[in-house]
């Protein structure tokens, strides 16, 4: 079998659209990584290192940098867009511009989560809303529990390559393959991008248990009524129930809200020892996804009328100024349930 | 409302049977609780203490214990039965006995998890073998994310208790429940039994990750992918799918996983580090229910054509002499799948 490398675009060099760059590179493929900043770009190329986002990683040789997005997007078969939700509206427009422009066909990425603040729309929609509606169908969601520093190292992830299309994912799943990288398929994108998003829900309310105090019980508690309402949403939105038991799902779940490097997590933590929410914003410095993902929960959920007690009590807490400590109490003493009322 | 205290009997003095036990006396109700050692005995009824079992804690002045088992059963409501696994059969075939010779008409609970070595029945099968067939469809099992120390501390802990039988499950949520003891009913008794089951083999595997020095990242997905497999095995022997997203599901799992007081976890932690699985048995000193149920779930995959890949690896480490390493780079190295494969 003769072995053609695939021409790659990577949008975006934070952490992750760095590391996965890196890994496509080692995989054989020949990637370019695009990025707004000058210095940035330099110190790719010439050092191979993106200190500011992976201390102490360095980056294969071959992998090229440019501030030049056509020059970037050049020929690509495959564009992986690695920005901040708040970015992908206006980068997606950009890049649709510069597919026309060039004429290019490629398979189109995307490696982030969230919402859209003003419109509650999932990633996968602003692109096909930017992008020529021929991709609409196309777009790959890559998601799944990873911290990009564990994935530089070489670390084992398994993460999952979603699209209506599966021929898309396939060759997604097939393009970043490797023995420490280990890529499902899923054809149900809504559920793929539901579930990262409103993940960061829970880890803001896993944080706060802990800060306030409370052990493993009430953690695994909170995280497994948490998956619940977030697919009962997720269900009502048009995603398949089982996605939530998969990577994307109880997976990012899992490392989202037990491991203390989650930004939405130390939140929480903070939350729960009694500061104040707009001393938190202040404190972390950067974008805490949870805050406006749980409005935008907290907003779908209402006007759909479905029942997300735990959204609502964090969305108490962080927008109406209610007591952590009276939010929890409220939602130990609800009458008794059946778990089967989840779906 | 008048209300009217229940008598319940409650069979084993082991740390989760003296905290239900606990639970069911501060709720009001009429206690009796059954422990074979005369020494135990006397130190629950004139201490309140079970130092053996629970080292800081103090009971009820009200919760009586007694090693007769027909005193203890007399006149008895609800029959809660928290023994260990190996001890069920031979318990509820004595219990059974007595509750015909007295002429009572209990509901019949059990707080254990496991399966029985030779037969790979579940705990409520085992029971309605024993106990006069009556009982088959309304023995109700109660499991859940719960450390027995952290519910004894009124830390918030949500359960479930399930049976084919609503009703019975509704009496043993309402007798139960409290500020801080949060029971939901489920009509799954199959997926909670093996939930609860089956979620020890993949805490050997976080543990034997963990001892092998990898991340959270890979934790996620061994307990994302594990979750898959074990509610493979479940579907095939009759639970509903949706149940391993749930308490005795997902949340027992996430508890066992990522606690280190867990022993399936500590068992498997050493068998990362190196240890041969003999020295890790006699090291611990007491039952690993995980390298019980790795062979149980074994057989029972085998016989039914399940793929369980994970629970394949952990039982060639312990019974075959499989090197670890090579079992996860074996995990690691197959072809790519889908994650709707799953079901």
């Amino acid at each position: 079998m003769v072995f053609l490398c695939k021409k790659v675009a990577v949008i975006g060099a934070g952490s992750w659209g760095s590391v996965l760059a890196n890994i496509l590179v080692m995989n054989g493929e020949k990637v370019k990584i695009w990025s707004r900043r000058q210095e940035q770009v330099d110190e790719l190329n010439l050092e191979h290192t993106n200190k500011a986002y992976l201390s102490d990683v360095k980056l294969s040789e071959k992998l090229v940098a440019s501030n030049n997005l056509e020059e970037v997007l050049k020929e690509s078969e495959l564009v992986l867009l690695a920005v901040p939700t708040k970015a992908m509206r206006e980068m997606s427009h950009k890049v649709g511009l510069l597919i026309e422009k060039l004429d290019l066909h490629p398979v189109i990425v995307h490696a982030s989560k969230g919402l859209e603040l003003e419109t509650h729309k999932r990633i996968s929609e602003i692109i096909s809303e930017e992008i020529s509606q021929e991709y609409a169908a196309g777009i790959v969601a890559l998601s799944g529990p990873s911290h990009a520093e564990e994935v530089a190292c070489h670390d084992l992830t398994l993460i999952t390559a979603a699209s209506s299309d599966l021929q898309a994912a396939k060759s997604v799943q097939k393009i970043f393959m490797n023995s420490y990288f280990r890529v499902y398929t899923n054809s149900d994108i809504i559920g793929v991008e539901l579930g990262a998003a409103f993940k960061n829900i829970i880890a803001l309310g896993a944080g706060a248990l802990n800060g306030l105090g409370y052990g493993d019980d009430a953690k695994a508690a909170l995280m497994t009524r948490g998956l619940a309402e977030i697919a009962r949403l997720g269900i009502a939105l048009g995603a398949d129930p089982l996605t939530f038991i998969g990577l994307s799902g109880v997976g990012d779940l899992i490392v989202t809200c037990t491991s203390v490097h989650s930004r939405n997590w130390r939140a929480g933590n903070q939350l729960g020892k009694g500061a104040k929410v707009e001393d938190v914003v202040n404190n972390m410095g950067m974008v805490i996804e949870g805050l406006t993902t749980v409005k935008a929960a907290y907003e779908l959920a209402k006007s759909r009328k479905i029942e997300m007690p735990i959204t609502e009590a964090i969305y108490q807490v962080v927008y109406q100024g209610e007591e952590i400590k009276t939010a929890i109490e409220d939602l130990m003493t609800r009458e008794g349930k059946s778990e089967e009322e989840t779906f």
